[in-house]
């Protein structure tokens, strides 16, 4: 499918890319270049990659596809070092999860004749680092494309097969539709679960304790989102920062409704609140979204 | 060990733990009560127990057990009616999550010298009704017991190895400290998700067909929690309501801080915040509350 790719960041996402690519054969030459040492010492252990390239200009040379996978706080520094050392042909994604900062931060550094298509597959996991990816961590996952513009219908196709071959669905839309959708979907239940984790870990060291002892009754669901890549989530937390203030705002005020019907024992109210979102679960495991199993199957 | 033990409610709770009475053999006469027939009769159906009584006062009547397995807005009614039909060496005890409120409520209805242990097993899924109970779902989890006085020494072991036959660990604590720890583990974590997931259906319809389409990418966590039965949750959240608010409001803290910190694109303080989380989580793999596979072990 293609000759060369080249991936920069090989954590969660970029290892499982690679893994991917290598499992349904879409390129000969596989590179791989991540700012540290241990993680290229680690992805040619693996054998993950076809080669590891420590020099970031030399390792987008002659490629026909380049992936970004690194926290968005590094683009700035990875777009202005490649930039000149793409070939012409060459297609320029990447996998970030705020669509607006990524495409303006981009559009401001790329040559005029880059072929440049922002992308986000919305897969993922808890842990990180080469050692946490897998090749089907996208199967049966969306990939989000967000084109700038029509110049290049040809490469956009190439781009969506690529995320097909790898197992996705592909949908089109706009950056700033992504940052909205995602603000609710991914972005706010992160910022929430790494709130109330935190709260927890406020608390005074004996409760703390306690916590932990009893997690089962539902903190413990908010304590695995609460143990994503913290660099990550300081990048989305800065880069969406119009939309997450926009939907917190919204949750602020509902939460404020909820705690009001607290106060005042509005048993009606609270009965009302708790009964509307047992049809959205519903709606998420009809669309093949998640498991029906109790507590997602687990064993303990 | 029991001759004769009355449940009253078959829901998840209770049809699980007489599920676990018959798997253990804890008795010989397992009676069930249930204000609903459809229950009743979904109970004979399954061969939960050995008999249905749909006579409350029978029900309880030459029982040397008793649990009330129904949400906390019932109590009162349910206690008032058998408080005269109680044998003298029965225990009374329950499951209900508020135990504050269950001390009170039942203290000022039962005879001076009925035997009365408030009990709570740490234990639950997001699904409800007689249908979705296994004799398990106690297995491995605590069981809090919040002893009134020391009366009844020997009602109390007794108690406490009914739940460790079923499989539970059993911890003593009063019911102020109870309830100021589930606020923390369960109340509030429950409280929140209904809340975000109330967020998204109160979005436009385009971007709520949205929320389920990328749910995978965090928001499907929330959903479980928020599909748990309403009416359980209600009474929770009047009942506890003390200790649900004084946490509400340190989460709140703790939310403006966070928002704060996105305003003034505070990076440092943002990464500390998603770092200190991560510990949490690991203490709970490490103390077998959680499994440590990816996105729960999902297979979706």
């Amino acid at each position: 499918m293609f000759n060369k790719i080249t991936i920069i960041g090989l954590g969660l996402i970029g290892s499982s890319i690679a893994r991917a690519i290598k499992k349904n054969h879409l390129c000969k030459n596989l590179v791989a270049h991540d700012k540290s040492k241990r993680v290229l010492k680690k992805i040619l252990k693996l054998k993950i990659t076809n080669h590891i390239e420590p020099n970031l200009k030399k390792s987008v040379q002659d490629s026909d596809l380049v992936i970004i996978c690194t926290p968005l706080g590094t683009y700035k520094n990875i777009v202005s070092v490649i930039k000149n050392y793409l070939k012409n042909t060459c297609i320029l994604t990447d996998v970030g999860s705020a669509k607006i900062f990524v495409t303006n931060t981009v559009n401001k550094l790329i040559n005029k004749n880059t072929i440049w298509i922002p992308a986000h597959p919305v897969a993922g996991t808890e842990q990180s680092g080469p050692e946490a990816g897998f090749a089907d961590l996208f199967k049966n996952r969306w990939c989000i494309i967000t084109p700038i513009n029509k110049k290049n219908p040809n490469s956009l196709k190439k781009l969506n097969n690529f995320w097909k071959k790898i197992g996705s669905k592909v949908q089109y839309m706009t950056a700033e539709h992504h940052d909205k959708v995602m603000a609710i979907t991914s972005h706010i239940p992160h910022l929430i679960a790494y709130n109330i984790v935190g709260t927890a870990a406020n608390l005074e060291k004996d409760t703390k304790s306690e916590v932990i002892k009893y997690s089962a009754s539902g903190f413990r669901d908010f304590t695995r989102i609460a143990s994503s890549d913290p660099t990550m989530w300081r990048d989305i937390a800065l880069n969406n920062r119009k939309q997450i203030l926009h939907m917190l705002e919204k949750f602020n005020l509902d939460l404020s409704n909820l705690k009001s019907a607290i106060i005042k024992k509005d048993a009606n109210k609270l009965f009302k609140l708790f009964s509307k979102t047992r049809k959205i679960r519903q709606a998420i495991v009809k669309a093949g979204q998640d498991i029906n199993s109790p507590n997602f199957g687990r064993k303990n």
